[in-house]
């Protein structure tokens, strides 16, 4: 049977288990289009941006736990997929792109859309590779998702030049399996167990796969037999938590509060997560925020069978049997008035529903969503792990591609919301039920406590134009509209908890502009 | 005076004659918003995404025939902005990004939103540099300057750490003049003058400051006297068109058109444009437009001095007062019914304001734009250069910017436009006078075109969920109202007439939505 080189790339991503494109082509990709076209069981998802295309993927893997493919169009493509893609990095999610190039004949006409695209893949990139012939395509997709899949998980980027894509090849690749997680080194496992043992102030850091539910039990387990504390970074996956799990603390934010919290730990053992440290310099701050004394032991990397380490550590304890202390179910009590973090905290806590997946990019409203959701209904929590602003709709977007019969709820600040809005078109034309509450503080509220960080007192007219974001107010309702989504504004706490309940209860995209004072 | 690495980055900008400054701050950057606040001498204008940065001031360099500053935050920030960086590079826009980065000494943490900041701006500058300390921003700056303006413009990035702009600097520097355009080879000059005394089929191919009006009557009056055709690239940074002045043919997009339109020219005679290929590669059609047997003479390369090189062949050819042809002011027959390109093209050019500023990212929809707007009234007309889609509603934010009293009229794919609608919330904030007409086809039109050049006749439903923009359509104007712009829809080009009408007498920012059948 003749095949293309795309063709033999559609067989390919399908073989190994990748069954859904999110995807913004170009003429480039013409032909990649097409295949696509022949296969109705890959599922083609259009962002109406690219930064919508990879942050969706970003989601559909952290929920689905496989990689997606994505669609890009050469460097511009790429690179306004960039941010997503570094969050996605950080994520360590699986995630294969493909990205259409120029034939590899035309690129020295240096025509108006040449452009360094494995440069602008790199920096984003755990995997680059560009195609040099048709016939190569099929085993470089094979390799790129294995690559994608090997853990904790990857960006690989493959880059299809349009005559690879358009020439013959000789048919699709076997998928390849990904190596095995490195295994457990024993003496970790015993010095951890010894620490545990000590009688002194220990701490647990979970990251990556010890935050999902079999883990976190372990995890449990080890701190109900050692008293130790478990703490997670400040910025996850995906973290599963509420009622009837095993609740971790999140490092703050704010560097003073979590050298605060950290202070008096001798020892923190790590599983699946590096050294925490500030999100940013400050003058006179420190850059780590563990104190000097603090062994850091990282009883597994990322790289690393997270579970089994957890057991091993569990087993050597001989915790196994251990109760694991778990979250108990307990809501706060209702709030009134105005839209504040900590009421809207409370609502959300009152309002989810069971098995419910949140996207948090609340950022400064949300400060409090960690403390007052603890006992809400078990969900799962996926947060932005790159600080590049602009992951909440997407990452709702392709969780629920994902989960299409599971609820989403994305809490959005408002600045952050403006950069990837065009994802509730997406929503809409894939009648997702995701219910999104914007937060509506109408400004970059962390900048302007950062110009205080920095000593300014007094805005002025410069400062204020680039932190302020009224004149105009963003109507976010009307935006919703614009691209097919219903919603409402509200401006009390019992109207916002009325708006999610009407939100929840349709199957379809829903948004909620909450006005905060 | 004291004064700190960011305080002496503002200073030195303005010592240069940088006064107006693109941003989308973040934590990184807050010392030198801090410094931007003393200087209300330079104006901030803020974007919701990076793409409205670094696409707008793209427009007001265009413009301004100056660079603007960008200010953006960390690799993420550049990615965002990196597509119309890619335009702008194309357009050989003078541009100087200021990307802030992690204090030196923070890097080595590797806090997620570490970067490769460098990495990520290599393939979208000409010249790349990170201050090493406080005590150089203020050097890196003046050479950041010289560099973004050194013919025939270029985009420079200083990459700022953040513990570069808080410690201490000794003061300002100086601006640096940029070398001159290289001088013009006489041979070169001589060879051309050969050509169009030869009685040969020859055509000027004139790019970049050749299309601006001064040079254009030179060529003018080297065609009045040799018979000389000229043409200009299929993408141009700005040409200066309409009644008065001389007119250029843009070498026509598809391919088969531009071949057909070339095929019996003997010699180009190039200022300031690169050989003409073709945008895109397709099987079994070739690269370059240009038939093989004609000679491509280089008379000025955009590093040269084109208006001497223009004037020197001008003079040697002795058509210093020849009378150049321009353009008669003639206007089509108003239309009527249904809003096709041709007929909305007509509805500009009857409707366009004198002086007006055009930015056209009309993409299919503007196919004829570039005839049946010959003989409309004097103005400038501003392309997507680099084909990264999503440069109209920046371009015009920033032309409005350098030019606050002309009318900017934005020609806008609906496709396209969907990349950077936030640009509106911009045009809102600064009050300008820009009408946005949206050319609503529903759908990626152009690719559907390349979709039947590969062959694929029958649209099957995944090409049709990448292609299509209906399910649901966009509502353009709810969209505009979001961001605070007011606006209409129209389905007849009367109605269309009408409200370019009603968005030109108003001197703020207007979005018509036209829906074509």
């Amino acid at each position: 049977m003749s095949m293309n080189g795309a063709q033999s790339l559609v067989k390919t991503l399908l073989r190994a288990g990748v069954d859904v494109c999110f995807s913004n082509p170009g003429t480039s990709e013409m032909h990649f289009v097409a295949a696509l076209d022949e296969h109705p069981d890959m599922k083609c998802v259009l962002g109406l941006h690219e930064t919508i295309v990879t942050g969706a993927a970003d989601g559909y893997a952290r929920m689905a736990g496989k990689p997606a493919a994505t669609l890009l169009h050469l460097g511009p493509g790429l690179g306004n997929g960039l941010a997503n893609l570094h969050n996605a990095k950080r994520a360590r999610t699986p995630l294969v792109n493909i990205v259409g190039d120029h034939a590899t004949y035309h690129g020295h006409f240096d025509a108006p859309l040449t452009s360094d695209v494995e440069g602008i893949a790199g920096p984003v990139s755990d995997w680059v590779r560009s195609s040099k012939t048709s016939y190569r395509v099929a085993g470089d997709a094979a390799e790129a998702v294995a690559a994608a899949r090997q853990a904790p998980g990857h960006i690989a980027t493959l880059i299809l030049p349009a005559d690879c894509a358009w020439s013959a090849a000789s048919g699709a690749a076997d998928a390849i399996e990904p190596p095995h997680p490195l295994a457990v080194s024993a003496d970790a496992v015993s010095a951890a167990v010894d620490w545990l043992r000590s009688g002194r102030k220990v701490a647990l850091l979970l990251g990556d796969q010890a935050l999902m539910s079999g883990n976190l039990e372990l995890a449990g387990k080890i701190s109900a037999v050692s008293g130790c504390e478990l703490f997670a970074p400040t910025s996850n996956r995906r973290i599963m938590r509420g009622a009837g799990r095993v609740a971790v603390e999140r490092i703050a934010y704010p560097v003073d509060v979590a050298l605060e919290r950290l202070a008096n730990f001798e020892a923190v053992l790590s599983f699946g997560a590096d050294e925490p440290v500030a999100f940013f310099a400050y003058p006179d701050k420190p850059s780590r925020v563990l104190p000097e004394a603090c062994e850091l032991l990282p009883v597994a990397g990322v790289r690393q069978d997270i579970a089994a380490a957890l057991t091993a550590v569990c087993e050597a304890l001989g915790a196994e049997n251990a109760a694991p202390p778990v979250v108990e179910f307990a809501l706060p009590e209702a709030p009134s008035g105005a839209i504040t973090p900590d009421a809207a905290a409370a609502v959300v806590a009152r309002v989810l529903p069971e098995n419910a997946i949140v996207i948090d990019e609340a950022i400064t409203s949300g400060r409090s969503l960690d403390r007052i959701t603890r006992g809400a209904v078990a969900h799962d929590w996926l947060q932005i792990t790159g600080g590049a602003i602009g992951c909440g709709f997407p990452l709702a977007t392709g969780a629920s591609v994902a989960c299409p019969d599971r609820p989403v709820l994305g809490l959005q600040a408002d600045g952050s919301g403006a950069y990837s809005l065009q994802a509730l078109w997406t929503q809409a034309r894939e009648e997702q039920h995701v219910v999104t509450l914007i937060f509506a503080n109408r400004e970059y509220r962390i900048l302007k406590g950062e110009m205080r960080n920095v000593g300014v007192t007094q805005v002025g007219r410069n400062a204020l134009s680039m932190l302020d974001l009224r004149r105009p107010n963003i109507g976010w309702v009307d935006l919703a509209r614009g691209f097919g989504v219903s919603g409402e504004s509200v401006e009390t706490v019992e109207d916002l908890a009325a708006a999610l309940q009407r939100g929840f209860s349709e199957k379809r995209p829903y948004l909620i502009e909450a006005v905060m004072p």
